[in-house]
């Protein structure tokens, strides 16, 4: 099997947008995987063809339910996705899994991995399972994630879990590109209770118990009932607002029909309360925003030379020599000057 | 009493940076005040003068103990540093009070307010308090504020007090430009135990709780004791690395002695591991890198009409009419063009 760099560079010439974006129009793997490979690859001929390709598709993006899903590791994240991505394709959606991991950007997740974490999902056509991107500039693992979102959805998926396998400050990441948040946890975990973070629990739209059978189905649901008890004491704008709590068993499948029943309720009310369609717009501006302060720092430190001349100011900041306001002004002058001379 | 905004409009053709830095460096308050004016002020004029003066200075900058406090709003800290201010005092130390409030970076503290909160420590000659800068531009408060500390130990204060005065990331902030961080805390906050997020206690040097007086020494006391049991759990690189518990009282004194004596361990501690210099590095280091980030940003939204550029581009996106990735390489290939024509 081809890599897809070695593809991308045997077919460089006869790259044409438009057939790429017909095939990812109709479907077609090939395509969306090209795609995506496009817009993932660090070199500039590349991302200019996948920034025209993004365009052409922009008009068939959006209609997805875009699904979070977080939680420590060994939450069992994993095997929740291959059980309830293959519920979802049984009735009847195309379903797509892109993973995020921005503890570690300059780690390529393994497609093999990935493919062998959802051994169930991974067999089916109607799945789409694309590992954790490499970080590299201008965006990293964001960008690409983000686009890749709009990818799959011009291609028909209809579902997009996006899945953070990384730790740390990831649940801000993911609620920054889905419309709702998956908390799982498990109990034990001394992360159920008290000791759950009250700032992730806040920002989880639903929260699910794994691992809800065998010994452990007691002690899950019992983990369930005192976690509707703790989120009742966070102050909520409304007992709607409240995330709603589930068990579930990846094995028995017990709690998977009422999490998606409980998404699609979710869904409806947002998009009833106008707040659906707000949170995509400002998801948008926010990556705006950001796109452009990464910008414009990668656009300063390709210049030149100014890589030594960072370091030999921030010499003179260490020791005492320069005040950091003067250094930061006189970087700022030669990045200008550098500017110029190009013209 | 003019405010310190016509002092400087009325001087300003006799401003001149050597007498101001002689006056510092004599510790002469009228100097000092101005020289913060000066750093604080939004007018480009006044901020060159501000930091042609910092490179004066800063030669006699460096020699003070930079103490942060931290703790929520009622956690007593005001009043904890006009008794623990005064104590050093008594001891023949220069104390200086700055105050951050990253919260709210427009609304100007008031010099009063911080006054009347430090009644005993206003009144000393050896004092000074500062009130929260407003935020403005090019690092806003914690460039103003960290700028303030080096004018303060030119000005010959042995040891710099800096109060967080908002809630939220915080810790981080004063941790940023601070030696030693004190996390005071009161009983029945219900932020004394597990409710305590740990990443506070343990970004924390020293914990104090507050308000040990009265009926409720007993639970100052009782909490001191439960607090350093449930230190003990979390994982430490060595027991002399966890953070040392006290309980005071800003009424009758107990406690501030072995405070102050618990400062002094730690500074010569981390002095003897070489932390203490490696520290301030790093923080200047970050300092650098934030600043420049800052300055980038600050010269692309004062280009003419490129604010109006990006709301016309953040519109298209909105509307799902133009990948983000295009707005910002169109508005970087704007604000390149605007710095071309500058020439």
């Amino acid at each position: 099997m081809e890599s897809p760099k070695t593809f991308i560079k045997k077919r460089e010439e006869t790259l044409d947008v438009e057939t790429i974006v017909k095939g990812i129009l109709k479907g077609e793997r090939a395509s969306l995987a090209r795609a995506i490979t496009l817009i993932e690859s660090e070199k500039t001929s590349h991302r200019k063809i996948g920034q025209h390709l993004l365009k052409e598709i922009l008009p068939y993006t959006g209609n997805s339910m875009r699904i979070g899903i977080t939680g420590i590791p060994g939450a069992g994240k994993s095997t929740f996705i291959d059980k309830f991505g293959t519920l979802l394709i049984e009735k009847g959606y195309k379903v797509a899994v892109l993973t995020i991991d921005p503890t570690s950007p300059f780690s390529h997740g393994s497609i093999l991995g990935d493919k062998t974490r959802m051994e169930e999902l991974a067999k089916k056509e109607e799945a789409f399972i694309r590992p954790s991107p490499t970080g590299g500039h201008l965006g990293g693992v964001h960008r690409k994630t983000r686009e890749a979102i709009l990818i799959c959805e011009a291609a028909g998926f209809d579902i997009i879990i996006i899945e953070t396998v990384g730790v740390g400050q990831s649940e801000t990441d993911i609620r920054s590109m889905t419309d709702i948040t998956l908390l799982l946890t498990i109990t034990g975990s001394g992360d159920d209770l008290q000791g759950m973070k009250k700032g992730i629990m806040e920002t989880a739209d639903l929260i699910i118990v794994t691992k809800a059978d065998g010994e452990n189905r007691i002690n899950a649901l019992k983990a369930k009932k005192e976690l509707e008890q703790v989120l009742k004491i966070f102050p909520q704008q409304s007992e709607s607002s409240l995330p709603k709590v589930y068990a579930a068993s990846s094995l028995t499948g017990e709690g998977f029909e009422e999490i998606w029943e409980g998404i699609q309720v979710f869904f409806q009310q947002v998009k009833l309360e106008g707040e659906f369609f707000k949170r995509r717009q400002n998801q948008l501006k926010d990556w705006l925003q950001g796109s452009l302060k990464e910008q414009l720092l990668y656009s300063f430190y390709s210049v030149d030379d100014l890589q030594k001349e960072y370091e030999r100011l921030e010499e003179l900041v260490v020791s005492g020599k320069l005040p950091v306001t003067e250094a930061s002004e006189q970087l700022l002058n030669h990045f200008f000057e550098a500017i110029q001379k190009r013209k």
